[in-house]
């Protein structure tokens, strides 16, 4: 019990002390701005800190120099051409960047391609205890996050899989050359704008839901039958708040279940 | 325990009942092969059973017709215009569809888009107890299926994020539209190529690692400090047994690649 408080104590001095002279571990070096009303929601929970997040964003990422087919290869001169997670950023990225704009040539191996990526919120959650766990992550499966999941030390990992990833061109000598046309990339930035907005949607319904959520109670031998009956009621309530508006959504699409792709399933 | 073992028969009689004839809830109706050998791995353990299973997919689907901005849309005639879980059927896939080269025209919200995804190993395993889940989670972890997680009822999603996810086209009236030049759509193919090559490493390297992973003791009352010790490492040497032959083979392909490289400055 003391241990996580020591635990939360320090993480959220570290969080406060974080800044453009004094960055964290991450690329960008500080929280996503966008990230902040959903952190403070799970901070301001007394068994629960947030280890790590992402408010999603696009980036746009030139692989490193590579002797053999290797995906994404990040090291060895492998850079970020462009990244924001702020919508409102993304138009016209591509005129920033000196782009040619010719049809792939080669397919050797060694070709450093320009992946763009549409990559949504990720969270890190570190809990208590497994029962504050269970109940973070059945909020926010109940919420859209399909892909989240427990880890080890009761960190939840809170994913989903809206995304786009796009090999989009190539580096050709020193010159950075675009697979596809201009339209082409007017038409991703577009779709990716749809997912931001999809992913700030889903952000909002976590956070309502996780402020609904309560504390997890941990079940004792003392527990009447009638209390955990009360308990459980009480828990499955704060989950619902979130899950009513992602079922209402899902109503609309329910015919729709014959054709729905089985991520989960067998395919 | 009863209830864990009762679970695991029925299901390994259900997976050996489907056929063509009698097919399971996915699209499929049956397990992929290529998923078979690691599932006869799991299912060969006394504490683990797979609930569900994609041995890693190419789909091109077309969406459903929407009324407004409604991402990777599944019904209302939603379709999948091509599905292989095989690496050799995916060459000249798009010559069995009939496209039409066109630059993107409109982008109106209720365009029904053609979306081709490449999709990795994925894996449910229920497990008899929360041990056994924890040791399975830090296996896959160990082999780089790095958005692994515990759900509810011990199982374990075993999630890795080797991926394409490309907009490709959209329907015209009647009539399917490729963005993107046949060239490119080659060129997505041989990056698929790529990740199915990545992916089947993986699988591999998970299907050894399981192999020897033992099963997970459930630390009781009983157990000594000294008895723990000897347990956490006995697990601890078990994801190593993955862990070390996935850096012995990346060493094999160094000495390989550094080898044939002086090779050629000798030549």
């Amino acid at each position: 019990m003391q241990a996580f408080n020591q635990k939360k104590a320090s993480i959220l001095q570290e969080i406060g002390g974080n800044s453009s002279d004094s960055p964290d571990a991450s690329p960008k070096g500080t929280i996503d701005s966008l990230c902040l009303p959903i952190i403070e929601v799970i901070n301001s929970h007394p068994d629960m800190v947030t280890t790590s997040s992402c408010s999603g964003r696009v980036s746009v990422f030139l692989e490193g120099i590579k002797k053999e087919s290797q995906i994404g290869a990040k090291g060895n001169e492998g850079r970020w051409l462009f990244v924001t997670h702020h919508p409102e950023d993304l138009p016209q990225w591509h005129k920033k960047l000196d782009l040619k704009y010719e049809e792939p040539q080669s397919m050797e191996d060694s070709q450093r391609y320009i992946l763009f990526k549409f990559e949504p919120l990720i969270l890190h959650v570190k809990c208590r205890d497994l029962a504050t766990s269970n109940l973070l992550y059945s909020t926010a499966m109940g919420c859209g996050f399909r892909e989240s999941g427990i880890g080890s030390n009761n960190i939840v990992g809170i994913r989903t899989s809206i995304k786009l990833d796009v090999p989009i061109g190539c580096l050709d000598g020193e010159q950075l050359v675009s697979f596809v046309s201009e339209s082409y990339l007017e038409l991703i930035t577009k779709l990716s704008l749809d997912r931001f907005t999809e992913n700030f949607k889903k952000m909002d319904t976590l956070k309502n839901a996780i402020t609904s959520m309560g504390q997890a109670k941990v079940p004792d031998a003392k527990e009447t039958k009638e209390e955990r009956r009360i308990r459980k009621m009480k828990e499955g309530m704060a989950r619902r708040d979130g899950v009513r508006e992602e079922k209402e959504k899902k109503k609309r699409e329910k015919e729709l279940l014959q054709s729905q792709e089985q991520k989960q399933e067998k395919s």
